[in-house]
């Protein structure tokens, strides 16, 4: 069975700095099988990376590598690192990329500022110390290419986690948004990406509502919607719904709600 | 041989929707060999899907699978499909999507409404009603990725169409636009794509064509082009040609034609 | 190990043509890794395309195949190629998008009009001239589906050069831009390509600059920078670095330099 990497990265779709890493990858190892999860990631915006990834990876086979290139501090001394979970193994930069990824395994309460978290019991992490595996001279605008690429391939070959660097156990946690208790008794919730059909993903999921959905009342911008619709071909309007990953969602029927409400990531969502 | 597995939606190119689904393919059959056909199919527009998904799907290998997530029905009554033909299998919604792939086989005249339609001798097709291979639990939201995927991986893998469901004998048909002769005897037809060069792909291919193309004239917006050039490159301004699909286009020479006639899809074009 | 076919095209992302291509690739040989280096060329930019090849294709494995299609003049009597390098082969139209490849091996200044060019003893070119592995008919308006493509695709099978045509000794080189020494003794070089970050890569390169960097001025539109960056994240503004190409490059961090400076293509860029 080939081994798997996936790529996710801000590179665009007009340059040929992903295919720069694919080759290097398949010259190492060319019988792994290269899946593009998103290369459209606003440039440097690390969050975004962030979620987009936790919505794909865990659909993937495990052992599958993960790929992450989104590294405005390319070149600077923010670390490289492996990150080991039991699922799956993440190959970045350590700038907070990995955010939910980990929070799907930590216990902490959130905290307001980007900061470096102790890793669970079942997680490893090693940074890239080892320039063995590196390709030569590495560029310093582009270890994707020159560090990140040629590590994720020899991963993908079996090599050990502590042949690639030193053991690590803290990396960056990104203060990611989360839904709170307002003094009236609403739940405030934070549109946390918009997609291609303009659908607003929050913060807010299943667990957060309260029980009994159907009396709920959500506010957004100016808008009040009853209730939680099953699908996206429901009703008129805006709809609001759980969406495929657990995400409390605004829709509206064929039709684009980030655009009917000019909203933007970050814009608060209110439930009743 | 690996199966090859193609891929046709609307979820465009920022989100990982389609990396979701290609990690669910492989982790049923890590050997498949993904392909995509288009991801930016425009939100819902089934029509536009059907026509691209038929100017790709016969060039592929015999057997291929294509798999086709425009779905704005997702979660609802619309029935999920595999339609069998003599050269390739489609795993898709049942709301029309298939509509050129079926005109194919079909000789039955075109029909103003979408509707049912019986299928020729030549095509098996079954509704996905055996839950027993997809994930679980369903999101309602996104089939594509839970119930489409599972279902194209196990198809690879050889099982049996019926495996999947009960045998159906009709499906959805799309009307799909169609030239006529009017009073005058012109040609009418119409535009039903536009290409990213701007090209404008019309319903009149060659059979509707008089013999003695050279003295056709064909009217398109307020202009007029003689006769039919074999290349791109040929003339200046607007020209016209059997692009390689054998559909009369309209082009012009290191130019965006959709953009010289502000053209949309539905335009008239009409032939003297 | 897989044969490796790499794709660059201006056949943008809204269309099949691009996977028509694939289709027909994997008829012929059914094991070949198929891999994207960038189908976002402008329309008919020869030029662009032979760029961004160029800053890809060294980073595949050997004996890598490099199918180029961009090709304005497809159907006219331009010819189609294919060259081989020492480290790899390009499947091409032959109009220019070979350029920088074979700059690479060219020991012949520069020039200012395109035109045919001797090959270097190095490499080896046949033209498309044997009809047998063409699909048929041809479109005279898709040689890279019904010409390039399984040409591509038998060469992955091994199948000798001059099997596919004759061999040919010259091949069309386009005019590239070159840094010059001004009158004044500065050094005037040329914006080449914008990547989708907006930074503005010029065809100055470490080996055209003078030793002692520090000292540097550049000017670029009517802005001023001193010396060079090591990364993209020092400093405030704009910013010039040697990218990772080996090209002077000018960017600003966490920003766009093309949308600063409004530059385009074509831009001067000048030294002191």
């Amino acid at each position: 069975m080939s081994a798997i990497i996936t790529l996710t990265t801000d590179f665009g779709l007009t340059d040929a700095y992903v295919a720069a890493i694919k080759g290097v990858i398949l010259s190492v190892n060319p019988e792994v099988k290269l899946i593009d999860i998103c290369h459209c990631i606003e440039p440097q915006n690390i969050t975004q990376a962030a979620f987009v990834l936790s919505t794909a990876y865990p659909f993937f086979p495990q052992k599958a590598i993960h790929l992450v290139v989104v590294d405005p501090g390319v070149g600077t001394e923010r670390r490289a690192i492996i990150l080991r979970t039991p699922l799956a193994d993440f190959v970045a930069p350590d700038n907070g990329v990995l955010s939910y990824v980990i929070r799907q395994f930590s216990t902490r309460p959130p905290d307001d500022d980007a900061k470096q978290i102790e890793l669970e019991p079942e997680l490893e992490a090693v940074a890239l110390t080892e320039p063995r595996f590196w390709r030569s001279p590495v560029s310093p605008t582009f270890h994707g290419r020159d560090i990140f690429a040629p590590v994720a391939a020899r991963l993908s070959l079996g090599l050990p986690l502590t042949d690639f660097g030193e053991v690590i156990t803290s990396v960056t946690m990104l203060p990611l948004p989360q839904p709170y208790q307002a003094a009236d008794g609403s739940m405030v919730g934070h549109v946390i990406h918009i997609d291609s059909f303009g659908n607003l993903i929050t913060d807010i999921n299943s667990d957060n509502l309260p029980k009994g959905k159907r009396g709920l009342t959500i506010e957004v911008g100016n808008e009040l919607i009853s209730g939680l619709s099953r699908t996206y071909a429901e009703g008129k309007g805006l709809l609001a719904l759980i969406g495929s990953d657990g995400y409390l969602e605004i829709a509206v029927k064929e039709g684009n709600a980030s655009a009917v409400l000019s909203a933007k990531v970050g814009d608060e969502v209110r439930i009743r």
